[in-house]
């Protein structure tokens, strides 16, 4: 493992909330080396110690095990501000660390991508094998998404390049892996004829305040679709990979992304909805609608199609929003129904049909919905209902942060969970396919109440999960 | 619902144990016809009120519900003490009771069932539509089930002939027809491509004391797998049938049946292994050996194949014996492993593979065993373990005596859980094949101490679940 840390955007939000307590978990529990350092960059003025002071108020010192985690890294940890911009001021400050094999972790904004990816070359910083970590954004359409690779690859070459998406650090995520890949009961099924449809959900309840002008040039299509909800999807469509190591796992994942179907003009209203929340109530508290200007969507439904053997004519229903009724980001894969029914009907119409249903919001569990009988004379013998098997998670020692995954993957060097440069573009170009569509079709937003399920036009797209249409489960 | 219940063997042990404790709570959950009379007719010279008090005594009293409806069986219930052998008393005692339909149980020793039958014939008591239910024996090889079968047919036809094997009314079975012929994840992979073997133990704990005169004419392969295995295996292997009324049910349980491949003589040293306890100690205590003369086997392995399109190449291994370690009986499906096995193997030399697990004794569960990922940092990534889902049972209101649900039943008329004459012929003659077999191949039984899984060369035979033969889990 590399044991030299520098984390850019120290003072931010990200580092806060997570990158700090990641490593202070894995401080805790022993995981990283015993050499460990970690160079904190941000922009506030501080000296080592004013940082540790302002690092210990945001963390909470805890108890015991806790607490002494915290004392560990706070010795471990050195702070620098620097002006990510001045590539001089990178060498002067933090050439000193290119002494030993380093991961630089960029929690920044990404105009400053290219400016610190060539001070942390002139530096040093990125000779190999030392290893760079990049959140996203990672560009906002295909042309820019090309041009920081491009950069990057000036800087460093691909196998030493990070580019991190949490989801792919949760456990059910890795779980969902698992499960696909190491059971027989799902090898068998896991295609277009066993399979029906397949939905990916990311209904978060906070809205855009404070990021309007951030957003206004995203939306939710490229905010959440693009990376996050593109990668549930590419494993779990991809053929099964030979082997687990991170290319011949990456090379199906970009497989499947170029086999998506780019949206015809004529089709986009069919296959996608906009929406834009206006006021409304949010888990009981009255909110205000999305005030910025343009016609950007802060809710997207979309129905993607797979060309290829596995899953031709099978949908995968992608929905994201802000404000809307509750938090909730799970998968659910709906099985075909049995070739032939046997038994009586249920109250509903038909039998609810097998499920795979992997939650990583508000819980992290994975449930296999089956159907079975009760057995009971009073009952018919002949109506079955519907059970879940419940593959609880909660066998795990403790619920991890996903990035403590991905920081010891970095510091390993393992690229699996981690999103390859050709992976980034072939989702942007669908991406790209979408929004020129929408602008052809002159496809715009229609409004939703904030605490709703999106507009009225998505409901189709809503998967069976969402409780209050009634009428779809 | 017929509303006459005529129960034969009413001071037996069975109507004791299992068919009054049923009537009690079908009574006390208001199942059975408001107008429901229980004839109860037996050896033992009572009066209605001493039976009764026989009768209350043997059940106890109990409290609340249980109380009032046995207080209500009770008064619904005349005994008649009549000699089974002779058709003049059973008209005189019971002809009586022809004027509504009845169901007429019979819970009597076998050499008794011509003569009974025929009696109640002559009494009207078999007139249409009353019926007739059985209990095992039905015969001892081929030739005696036909004969049985030939007088219960001058006495009435096949669709008013109830044959029970209580194993179908119990609730995992039912539910392991539910699971499989409700479930596409199950459709999908009932079959040989997907199966690599079937496991059927029925491991007793008791020994064979106080009925080895009877015993040791039948012997564990006639007493045990000839009906309550055979049942199993013919639900579990049958084709799906187009339709779940009673003959198309068991056109395709006969249809598998005779497609069990007879042993031929050569094969029975490879595909059989007969024992015989010996002395040794069960659950903590000293028990003695089966100490009748001649061969008879106490434990029987049994390797079937059922020679159709759907189990080619599957071995059906049909395990039981008394005197053995622990008590249990089970269905064990195990599926091939994946076709690629991607993941790091675990502790064992090869990854368990998933199975389905029904367990009817000493607890009614279904568990599907899969293969799971923990995902926690500091396990491999690529390391699986299995997890069980739990398919519990308990959601059931109160667990049920599977005999209620067969009473209901035939009261009700529905033979589906039932057992035809063709069945039982089909079986016989696959079981027929097996002792003849024997007899040519002069395989005789092997010793095992009491409390062990039965004799060494039995290893081989036995489910993967049985958890000291640790070598094969």
């Amino acid at each position: 493992m590399h044991d030299t840390l520098l984390l850019f955007g120290a003072t931010g939000d990200l580092a806060r909330r997570y990158l700090f307590p990641s490593l202070r978990h894995l401080l805790r529990d022993r995981l990283l080396p015993a050499d460990i350092r970690v160079v904190a960059v941000g922009r506030t003025r501080h000296d080592d110690d004013g940082f540790r002071e302002w690092l210990r108020e945001a963390l909470g010192t805890g108890e015991g095990s806790d607490a002494r985690a915290l004392d560990d890294l706070l010795q471990r940890t050195r702070y620098h501000a620097v002006d990510l911009s001045d590539g001089q001021a990178i060498a002067r400050e933090l050439g000193q660390y290119a002494d030993r094999p380093s991961v630089s972790y960029l929690s920044i904004p990404p105009h400053l991508f290219a400016d610190t990816s060539r001070g942390l070359y002139a530096a040093g910083l990125l000779a190999p094998p030392s290893r760079l970590v990049l959140e996203k954004p990672m560009g906002h359409d295909l042309e820019s998404a090309r041009e920081i690779n491009a950069v990057l690859r000036e800087a460093l070459d691909e196998s030493r390049i990070f580019r991190i998406d949490h989801y792919l650090g949760k456990a059910p995520v890795q779980n969902l892996m698992a499960l696909r890949l190491g059971n027989t009961l799902l090898e068998a099924v896991w295609q277009h004829q066993w399979i029906e449809s397949v939905d990916i959900i990311v209904a978060e309840t906070g809205g855009v305040e404070g990021r309007e002008d951030y957003y206004a040039r995203y939306g939710a299509l490229r905010d959440m679709v693009q990376n996050h909800m593109l990668q549930l999807l590419a494993l779990i469509a991809m053929e099964p990979p030979a082997a687990l190591d991170a290319d011949t796992v990456r090379d199906e994942k970009r497989k499947v992304l170029r086999a998506l179907r780019p949206m015809p003009p004529e089709q986009a209203a069919l296959d996608s909805v906009r929406g834009r929340y206006g006021e409304g109530v949010v888990e009981g508290r009255a909110v205000p609608g999305f005030g910025h200007a343009g016609d950007v969507e802060t809710f997207v439904a979309v129905r993607a199609w797979i060309d290829n053997w596995r899953w031709s004519g099978v949908p995968f229903r992608l929905v994201t929003g802000k404000r809307m009724a509750s938090r909730m980001t799970e998968v659910v894969v709906t099985f075909r129904p049995v070739s032939h029914w046997l038994f009586e009907r249920p109250s509903a119409t038909r039998a609810t049909p097998n499920r795979l249903r992997v939650r990583l919001q508000p819980e992290e569990t994975i449930e296999l919905g089956l159907m079975g009988s009760l057995a009971a004379p009073e009952w018919s013998a002949t109506e079955l209902r519907p059970m879940s098997l419940d593959l609880s998670l909660s066998t795990a020692p403790a619920r991890r942060i996903a990035y403590e995954r991905l920081l010891i993957d970095a510091l390993k060097g393992d690229q699996t969970l981690f999103v390859r440069d050709d992976e980034i573009e072939a989702a942007w170009q669908w991406i790209d396919s979408i929004c020129e569509s929408w602008a052809r079709a002159g496809l715009g937003t229609r409004p939703y109440a904030a605490g709703s399920w999106g507009p009225d036009d998505a409901a189709p797209f809503l998967p069976p999960t969402v409780s209050n249409h009634g009428e779809r489960d």
